[in-house]
């Protein structure tokens, strides 16, 4: 069955109007017609089956048949704090990958090694989109605006937070230190790392050191590491 | 310092020639001179450090200063046998990643729902090289030639072997199942999944079925997710 992303469907709802891009693919491209029935999913949690009723091709007409609340809700919340990376396709498929395994939310963060020092929010956006559709996802993961490592660590900690890093220093294997079903937050640094004193200001905000192995991994490949490693231990 | 990826070398050498093709990136590209250190892999396990004794821009010769065998020697072997994508961008980026994580041994499977029947190995292999290069591999993964999946399963099976379906029966998750330390087969099939006879020659060639998780995941990200899981299981 074809799925819509549709963000701003309400539970509540007994009809909902395709807009014109979606009713032109749902009628001319899907050839979908009277009767047929679709999945929409409103990126809250909301999923949705619904059975075309006028399959007009600028403004297709479902009627709803049901609703569930709360689809395959995640029992953690997991934020991944991450550095663009130079060849930003690596964080492209980073966030694709992200969210086909689980995550909730993606902040980028610009340090002083970073090279790159933005990234296009809007397109970013609709990779994790897309994901979402194929992965069936009713949560759609945010993503936020770059904001400089600072900035971000300066605005708080909620829950537990983590910094992986490859510097000195004591570190532990998240498996001992995560507390499952929480919030975490993790950091992963740019190409070249994090600055000691990045590390540092991290760890006086309450971020802990992490490890993700020995291997040395590049930047995306140690953000979807986390994202494996916090979802494998709260999987029940 | 810089790394070459040298299969040929032996760890009783006391000096080794660079071909002409490293000779020249060395020299030229990375103007590097007599006295420079350099790292050696020669995918084996042997982890080398040389010196230059004559930068000749075709025909380096280096003095080795040091040899370390069974350079950073993984505790277990994974073998993952995965269904080449549609898409093969998708398969080149779980070689880099599973090997970046840890994976000794990948098999291409053509399987009854396979769109693409075959796969260039040596551009692959390619990819696999720059992977072990850009992390410090001293091993550098077998990659085998594409085989029907009927052939890779009558091949037999040494140690534990899992396949990893989305049809329905009983499934395992890996830390039920997998003994750490060994040695692992774990079949993932393509876009469209294995087909029911497929899952029944598996099991019935003594591979036990698993489940990743609830998440629907790309082939390549299931077979990511397996290198992912079995490596963090055998993490100490």
């Amino acid at each position: 069955m074809h799925l819509f992303y549709t963000p701003d469907i309400e539970p509540s709802v007994k009809q909902y109007f395709l807009n014109e891009e979606e009713s032109k693919h749902c009628v001319r491209v899907l050839r979908l017609s009277v009767g047929d029935e679709v999945q929409l999913i409103d990126g809250r949690g909301g999923f949705y089956i619904a059975g075309i009723k006028d399959a007009h091709p600028k403004r297709t007409i479902l009627d709803i048949v049901s609703v569930t609340e709360n689809y395959q809700q995640r029992n953690h919340y997991l934020h991944i704090a991450v550095a663009p990376t130079k060849n930003i396709e690596r964080l492209e498929w980073f966030l694709e990958k992200a969210t086909e395994i689980g995550i909730d939310e993606v902040s980028l963060i610009i340090c002083q090694r970073s090279e790159r020092k933005d990234a296009r929010v809007d397109r970013l956006n609709r990779i994790i989109t897309s994901a979402v559709k194929q992965s069936i996802k009713a949560y759609h993961p945010v993503l936020n605006e770059a904001v400089p490592f600072s900035k971000f660590i300066a605005a708080g900690l909620t829950g537990q937070g983590f910094i992986a890093h490859c510097g000195p220093g004591d570190k532990e294997a998240l498996k001992s230190v995560l507390t499952t079903g929480g919030r975490s937050t993790i950091l992963i640094g740019p190409e070249g790392d994090f600055t000691d004193s990045e590390v540092v200001a991290a760890l006086n905000s309450g971020y802990k050191p992490i490890t993700l192995g020995d291997s040395r991994l590049r930047t995306e490949t140690a953000a979807l590491e986390a994202c494996f490693e916090v979802n494998f231990l709260n999987r029940v």
